[in-house]
């Protein structure tokens, strides 16, 4: 009955990574960004379309764990699973991996704004649509 | 009696802004390394001199939280201390502001290690240096 | 008899874009380093490899020709081919468009070196299959 | 009768620097806006204020030429100069220095748009502002 978190996969470039070899600190949150895109998009609700529709999720918070270094070349697999979910907040939770080592473990907080950046509820649909997520990766995040 | 956090301003670019007019939520971390870079240069030990003398600062965990977005154009006051101190540890807290207004909140662990990434005690001297800057946040970060 | 270009599919995140929605003028430089080492993983000689036996491609010069904005979300079909090709020098063109519309021509001009910067002749090996994708944009970059 | 390039110095992060420990070649484009945006600061007409008048100036083409590498915590002099310049255009010229070697010499060519990204004169008061840094750099771009 466990639930699958989300994956996706990301290929280091040179852009990511600074001296020593490694993914600068703050590159992981795009990464994130990324992988949290791709979520949204598959449940069938990009986030272009929520913000066309009045829908923004702003992050209010975020926590990393570093790991261990990711290098040049490497691949990525970025979880992300929802650890925490009602109309007005999402808590997402990521761990990354690279060859069955744990690369990072992360959480991001957002709340539901529309374009005014003023706190509102989201809709029921894609709150529905994002349960399937909920705990994916338990109590990692 | 009470201790002055260390203090940087930085203008924000049209490269650290996203969709929106606001600073991306990754970038924060960018003005953040920054910052450390011109507090240890302040104490007269800059990270390469460091770096030469084979002690590095990697970050094991950082924690943000985002309080107003900051826009193109304004000149933030980033304000670092240090919440926790010994000779293989560094907690930094930072406090971000521009024009009174709070932009974020947040802290950085960092451990020392050698130039092969294992943790080794930081020299003495440094550690001294840097009690200069302990406790200026108080608790806040 | 027409040669194809090596093709790479990119899309546009928030971490890419700036104020006003588009992508940062800098960041496609990232993109094309992400799709030139797509390109040599594509001939069996990842960079990595390269890098291992002693052989860089530093970045000497570039241009680029903005044509139109490319917003968040938009997929990116960045075409990468070679206008030049010598054992010392490689001059790579670009043309990246979206859904028909071209975003960005452009080229970057890069030296064999070894590991201590100083130029040297890359493996007759690696030209030969370089030598695939010569002129496949023609005169376009 | 020389007519002095604008100047602008930026200290290198590890942010903007890649693996081997040199900046990052596409960061350089990063640092071109940053010092752009000094330029019209120094003439008493910040790109902000542009803005909510109605004028951008999105960048039409690059040129780039990568001279030697830049390093971690290096102090960069940025100089600016105009070598082309009318209602509609802009041409600015670049050198990038440290300690008396030249990093980066480049250019950008900009066209006054509306908000609506359609071409617009710019106003006659910033184009006299403006011819102030005109042909500073010669030919160097």
């Amino acid at each position: 009955m466990s639930i699958q978190p989300f994956s996706h996969t990301h290929r280091v470039t040179y852009a990511e990574c600074t001296v020593g070899n490694h993914v600068y600190y703050g590159r992981y949150l795009d990464l994130l960004e990324e992988a949290r895109g791709e979520l949204f998009r598959a449940l069938g609700i990009p986030l272009t379309e929520l913000q066309v529709n009045g829908t923004l999720f702003p992050v209010t918070e975020c926590q990393l764990r570093y790991k261990a270094p990711a290098r040049y070349d490497e691949v990525l697999a970025i979880e992300v699973s929802i650890s925490e979910l009602n109309r007005i907040k999402i808590v997402f939770g990521y761990r990354i991996q690279t060859g069955g080592k744990l690369i990072l473990e992360g959480s991001t907080t957002h709340v539901a704004t529309g374009l005014d950046e003023k706190p509102k509820r989201m809709p029921m649909d894609l709150l529905e649509r994002l349960e399937r997520f909920k705990d994916g990766l338990g109590n990692a995040a």
